[in-house]
């Protein structure tokens, strides 16, 4: 839920204020207007390719919270459930990618392919190098569809991190590209949602209502986790060799220790079969009203699962 | 809200598990059994006095999510909304304070000042040192009453953090409960919940529902940031000399982008007439299922500014 409705125009430039007011030592504001702002380090490092993500406002921490060391290095913020526009994404990709370029990261919605898009060929006429990679992680989305077709969701945290941690080992632009695209291709988010005065489970609803891909009858916590394991599984059909990490969010109304019993459940079930080398649980993407999850996992090799092996605290989730 | 209910009993020591899973490098178990479980630091640190919290599961972060280096030591967890009994805090006390000693510190509800006060004589006949400090920093409750009858409300996570940056200067167990003390004398909280659908605001409800202290009918954000502002000065009535820490935590609804708009609204309204040295805003204690806030503000002396003035991260928030 958002308040703020005497400047709801400016909402993005407002958050972005508010950020830079409380901790001037991670954030600083490029730029905040009317429908769009751009959040940044406090001390960019103009020595390796700059990450930037982009996304409509009213939401959060995902994606303004994700600037930070190791992850990216400027969020471009819209209007509250709307894409930011392409030049303010051009403007952070100038900014920020003059030296060794850019790597523009979001989820798939059309708004954000759109704007993205356009940034890119802005930012390529300026001579600055671009990569571009769209998570589609929702695996609920777009069935008997080619992939690319799919939703991005929480899962674009993993890929944030990812390509942090590329960008603090100075890797070049397109390598990195690389190195996380493979990792999207490996990556699977299911949504559980529950309806407790109806004993419901929905599995794979969308966060603006769309319905979900399987529903069931029962409050087993348990239960409910074998079923999240499976859907995922069969979507992703993990590898002897791969390594996992499962990412957990919690939903607007699900309590903390709920989310660590849940992890914990989801955990075992996973574990039983594949190698689960991460859990990592908070409220990455706290988006929904409602009592339920986001399970997120990424199915990594070595070089990926190197890459992934260090900590990075925000101000309001590790992972 | 909360899940988990075909092991309700266990949930303090499910809610454990999960944590000590997700994050075996900050947290280990002391003791998971019915109704009462201990979490504590990964490496405890013997050689200063121990930082021991306690209150009833079912919510969070606050208080398992407070065990961190330069915060608590342990968490004595109970059931949901219920304190954990006298002989978990003093096992917990007896193992991490048998060195330098134990700050007990809990919020002003009758169940856990009855435990923590049993604990303590049990840890006294066992001749460990103990000093215990109850927080009561709700001012909207036992108006006209003396201020040791009032509640603990979010606050808390501020005196834990200064008893965490004591503990970590390795100071006597007596000198850094007497600091605590000092800071919980100038300790204010005030709840804001907001409900849309009326045109209401209302100041000072308690988080069981108990009926606020004042209501008003308007939307207007930055009015209520003075309404806030008001009412915890004319209780606390900061010094020339005080700087004050304040703390804003979002209740379950409230979205990411709107606790940091706000906050800056109250940190303007403040600083007109005050000086604001800190301001950090989180999920600090995520406990009711509505649209709001609560605002802590501490009036600090020098001594005490001095000590609060590191950023501990968390796996949920920054203070």
């Amino acid at each position: 839920m958002i308040w703020n409705t005497d400047r709801m125009d400016y909402y993005a430039a407002d958050c972005i204020l508010g950020m830079t007011r409380v901790f001037p030592e991670r954030w600083k504001c490029l730029r905040a207007g009317k429908n769009a702002g751009i959040l940044m380090k406090a001390e960019p490092t103009p020595d390796r390719f700059a990450v930037i993500i982009s996304g409509g406002g009213g939401n959060g921490p995902f994606c303004p919270g994700y600037v930070a060391d190791g992850l990216a290095d400027a969020a471009v913020l819209g209007a509250p459930f709307a894409a930011p526009n392409a030049y303010a994404i051009y403007e952070a990709g100038k900014y920020l990618g003059k030296g060794s370029g850019v790597l523009l990261l979001y989820n798939n919605f059309s708004g954000d392919y759109l704007n993205n898009d356009m940034a890119r060929e802005l930012l390529e006429e300026d001579n600055i190098q671009v990569e571009v990679v769209v998570a589609n992680d929702d695996i609920a989305t777009a069935l008997n569809e080619p992939r690319e077709n799919r939703s991005g969701r929480t899962g674009i945290a993993l890929l944030i991190k990812l390509a942090g941690a590329c960008a603090q080992r100075k890797m070049p632009l397109r390598q990195a590209a690389d190195i996380v695209r493979r990792a999207n291709e490996r990556l699977g988010t299911l949504s559980m949602h529950m309806y407790f005065d109806r004993n419901l489970i929905e599995y794979g609803a969308g966060f603006s209502g769309e319905p979900g891909i399987r529903t069931e009858n029962h409050m087993d916590m348990k239960r409910s986790a074998r079923e999240v394991v499976e859907l995922l599984t069969e979507s992703l059909n993990p590898g002897k060799d791969e390594k996992l990490f499962l990412l957990v969010n919690r939903l607007r109304l699900t309590s903390y220790p709920d989310s660590f019993i849940m992890a914990n459940a989801v955990y075992e079930a996973l574990s039983r079969n594949y190698k689960v080398e991460r859990v990592r649980v908070a409220a990455f993407s706290n988006i929904v009203d409602t009592y339920g999850y986001e399970f997120s996992i990424l199915c990594m090799d070595d070089e990926i699962s190197e890459l992934m092996g260090n900590s990075t605290a925000t101000d309001s989730f590790m992972i």
